[in-house]
């Protein structure tokens, strides 16, 4: 089969669900690669949104589109959180919950002939990442051997790649809702973002498995977000683009 | 508990995820409703997007939360798909996926303090809208009986109001992608519509449990998409606002 | 394979339980139609049994055996009851419990050969009917698309066609155990039916899932029993075996 | 609670599901015990009917109900069947499903306040009446510690006291379609034995786990049908109702 | 493929997990049976150790396995246990867990060429053993029909045999914690027995599924273990071994 | 409740399942920390043994048992292995085994009055951590938050301390089999290493899921073997045995 390379002029549309049957049919048939962006509704303190975690993985899939003419697949909203589960706002959906309708999209876009995938997510946590990787295997063992190695999925989520700038824009210890996450999200979305002297270092004790982990950080808080500005968020989310851009542009190859 | 009628002024949004911990915290408190609105990605013949389905409760919920001030939850954009499940463009996840995310999104509400709850699906299957009364009633029964008093949650989808209209807008074998349907999308996103010239009033064997169901439309509509205006549409979203509205206004006393 | 059209005549039975090992084999080979029966044991007000469900489709398959040859299968005695499940005598079994036991006795039938089934239902709930419908769906597509043509499950309610005669029989909101339910019962085992006074028409709101339905309903009654009658039963029940015979018929063809 | 040892003179029936609402809840107030058989749709030779393993227990039930007054719940007529499995005729279930079906059934009895409760099995099966025993065993623990007094469960085979009098009837290798189980039938119903000739001692191999153990009795067939008499099915049915109507009157206690 | 019938001189090892990747390999080869043992942590009243299930069929194995030149994969020392279950020191798995843990390392061995198994119980429990029996059902199935000639597996407890000689040691009423049991461990760990003067010969009632069945052996014995000696104990663990010894012998053929 | 601080002499066995009844019983109460080691059959190159991951834990947990006074609980000896699950060797089994099992395990410790629980892992995968921290997760939830303060568990690897030493005693990129973990097994068990030439430093795409990654280290080996000695080894097992160490001492208070 022959693959056309060029995404098609007319179609346009980098999301994935504005396309009508006959166009994701045609797409398929190039070879486009899809991004599933996936988030959470989590607490992030008092100054970012509960959708902190969806905005920032949405809009890189956004800026990685538009340079290399993938797809966008419609954002999963909803995730697995450990740490934060207690808080107000925070709607922590299970690991098979998650696992299991990672895999039905998945599966769903291989069927539809799309085998390069991204899964892209805004949250990070130990669980979460596991079960959209489970997820990812479950779909390439379901295809055989023979047809692995045509189906490639990768599955990430951009704060591999913002956390590689801490020494440039935060403290070591900076984390959820902190000053790279929040500077992030100025760049964004400033609009949605409060004025806070919050700033919390939590100490969590190494391989404890906690369930009320909302105790040792009430704030909700891991970091300095006193230290965000717009511009550091600028330059961490053209990181991720550049770097996300990069594993697009290969598994296309 | 005392509970406070008016929506806050100060919070204004009507999204769930654009609040931070603090306002949602705050805002469970007044008693407000939640809509939770579920779409598909799923072919609509060759005139309407993917996301057709989506676009809907989402138009609608919108309008209604501006009426009462409620609040949505993020759409969760994957639904079961069974007689167009093997066409391009369509994502169907499984029945245990759906009911298994729902009911956790709908128990986390109810945790968060929202035990005024709609699930407004822009999908009608049988199966998908099967899936979803039973998460709701997962969420009911763990609850206890006490707490049943309580907690209250409504699912429909927004097609219960919209084919109350046929009379008025299309034949009574209207359906997938036909007139009431395409009016509905050219009313909210019309450049989203294509121009069509395809009508299909396919016969499906009343009771037989079909897994290629393709082959009885490969069009992929059912209707005649021909009819369709966006003044069409423009009346039928406002039936449904003005019917949700309603439902929403009750379920808040 | 040249399939034989006449039933066996020496086997006679009608009843696929009684048919010995090598008797099934046989007539898995002519082609013959099975039907498996599935009721409820649940409350059906003061004056009607628990079996009133399964009564129902019992009768209507022997009818229709009668008529066309094909077999029964053992009935399901046991059904999913949602808005009965806090009434006294009701045994409502989960929805998992009666999608799993259906789809390992439609997937067995099948293996032994016999591949145009109906499951005929006397109780239509819901999520009942949903459950029913997975079922066989997951034994369509474990067989895979070539085998999918060969293989026919029908799923229906002899209550699909029980309640088209409701202009002739009864109000609009005849239901559950009402002026319908009760003459089909009087036809059939008219020595079961007590004398009741009871009359009920509860208003269920449309969209809401309750888990305690029965304070809407406490006489577990919806419709009027005391226009019951039993020549209505008859002509009730010899309408939904003249439509089902036809559904068996085409079936087999 | 004082409960009223007398059966109710004027319910008579001892068909739990032709009870009404209102005498299912006086007859659980009375302490009755409620037995549940349970059959397979199996193949038995070509001498017995596929229905051999329930009309035994359904026998077993009605003579022990006649005399103890005690209720008889429906029977589940599908099992787990291993060595047959493969044979024309078997009908058999999962593990699983056996489990959750009965685990629901005797879950719901419960609810209802029937608490002396009977599983009374014509299939023998080593993992049949495992998934019998634990799904006893599921609905005991749910009750928690304290109830767990109340409620009590008694799991069994007909087969558990019908195989004690081997020595009487039939060599010690008798066995699934042998003399003891067709002499049973012919007591029960005549007109569904054919004649045989033929009797088969299969050797299996005492520990392996097979999947095709039909290869090692092609008849279907352990022991020597052609010894068997109504007369002695007589006997060893009276034998088992006996038994068990001792462990119901224990139970009542 | 012909295999080399005899043990690999060089590798020695009996024990699985002893071997490197390469010497694994090359022993798949040769067709080597492989024996699982399996075991629990459970009280065994207070003059045995919570190991005793464990270190009976690891000694056992590890004896066979001199003899025959087979390899014992590492022991699964937890198992079902329902009697004991609420004593001290017991540690009882779930059904499923232990269903699925068997299941995966027999079907793990299978992939690596080992195809003759034995699943070599310590525990006997009615349950426990339906798990292991389900598991190599649940393999042998998912090979298919071709393949189930090739794969073959065993599922015993040594108590099959050690009871058989209940006539010489022992009264018939032995069992748990009894005198054969405390003989064999006797024999094998000797340092690891108390001293006891406890028996008892509880009265279980024969088919009541209990979950509390330690209420009628508070000592946590069924038998007498004053009559236990290492003498009896090695006869007993002699005779299980060359019984077993025979199994794998005829398995290699 | 007044705990005793101090092991009790008599008892002495830091092995859980030498224990009998009586024994746990009183070691329960004196709030004793209980850690289960967890290993996996894996294949570690041509010189390392399958049981590499499984040793080393069990070493860890002896010394730290003689330094503690803990108990340790029967090593569980399989695991889930992902980048080596199609070598020879490898037995790996699923995510859902092993959350279940562990979870069981450690539930019926906490049942038995454990409540200072270590989850000491020798293998270290993602997807393997994760079954254990979820496993872990499942049994505090399931006790509620009440409890949740007294029941403790930490889950770690004793990789987590030993990679730490890489600067000292091997390059960055060192890993599985390579020199700090033959070293470690040349400490502990030198008469199961083989001689080796093999050092392989593969590249693994960073974030691709892969079900197939064999083909990127052939040898098994990640790192260099050739480096090792048994005195790093030792220091690096005291390293890890003084750190964990550590952990159980704070976790006693």
């Amino acid at each position: 089969m022959k693959r056309v390379k060029k995404p098609n002029k007319r179609t346009g549309s980098i999301w994935f669900d504005e396309l009508n049957m006959k166009e994701s049919k045609r797409l398929a048939f190039t070879g486009k690669v899809v991004i599933l962006p996936v988030g959470s509704v989590e607490e992030h303190g008092e100054h970012l949104p509960l959708c902190t975690d969806t905005l920032q993985p949405e809009y890189v899939a956004r800026e990685v589109a538009k340079k290399t003419g993938c797809l966008i697949a419609p954002t999963l909203k909803y995730g697995v959180c450990n740490s934060t589960r207690n808080f107000p706002g925070t709607i922590s959906i299970s690991f098979e919950s998650l696992r299991m309708m990672v895999r039905d999209v998945l599966a769903e876009l291989v069927r539809n002939g799309f085998n390069r995938l991204v899964v892209l997510s805004g949250h990070a946590g130990n669980t979460h990442m596991a079960a959209l990787r489970l997820a990812a295997q479950d779909v390439l063992q379901s295809h055989g051997e023979a047809d692995s190695q045509k189906t490639r999925i990768i599955v990430l989520s951009d704060y591999d790649f913002a956390y590689e700038l801490k020494d440039k824009y935060s403290s070591a210890e900076d984390g959820h809702a902190g000053t790279i996450e929040t500077s992030r999200v100025k760049a964004i979305r400033p609009e949605l973002v409060r004025e806070t002297r919050v700033k919390s270092y939590p100490e969590f004790p190494r391989f404890e498995v906690l369930i009320d982990s909302e105790r040792l950080f009430p704030s909700g808080v891991i970091g300095d977000p006193t230290m965000s500005t717009a511009d550091k968020g600028q330059m961490i989310n053209e990181y991720a683009v550049k770097k996300i851009t990069k594993l697009v542009e290969d598994l296309k190859q």
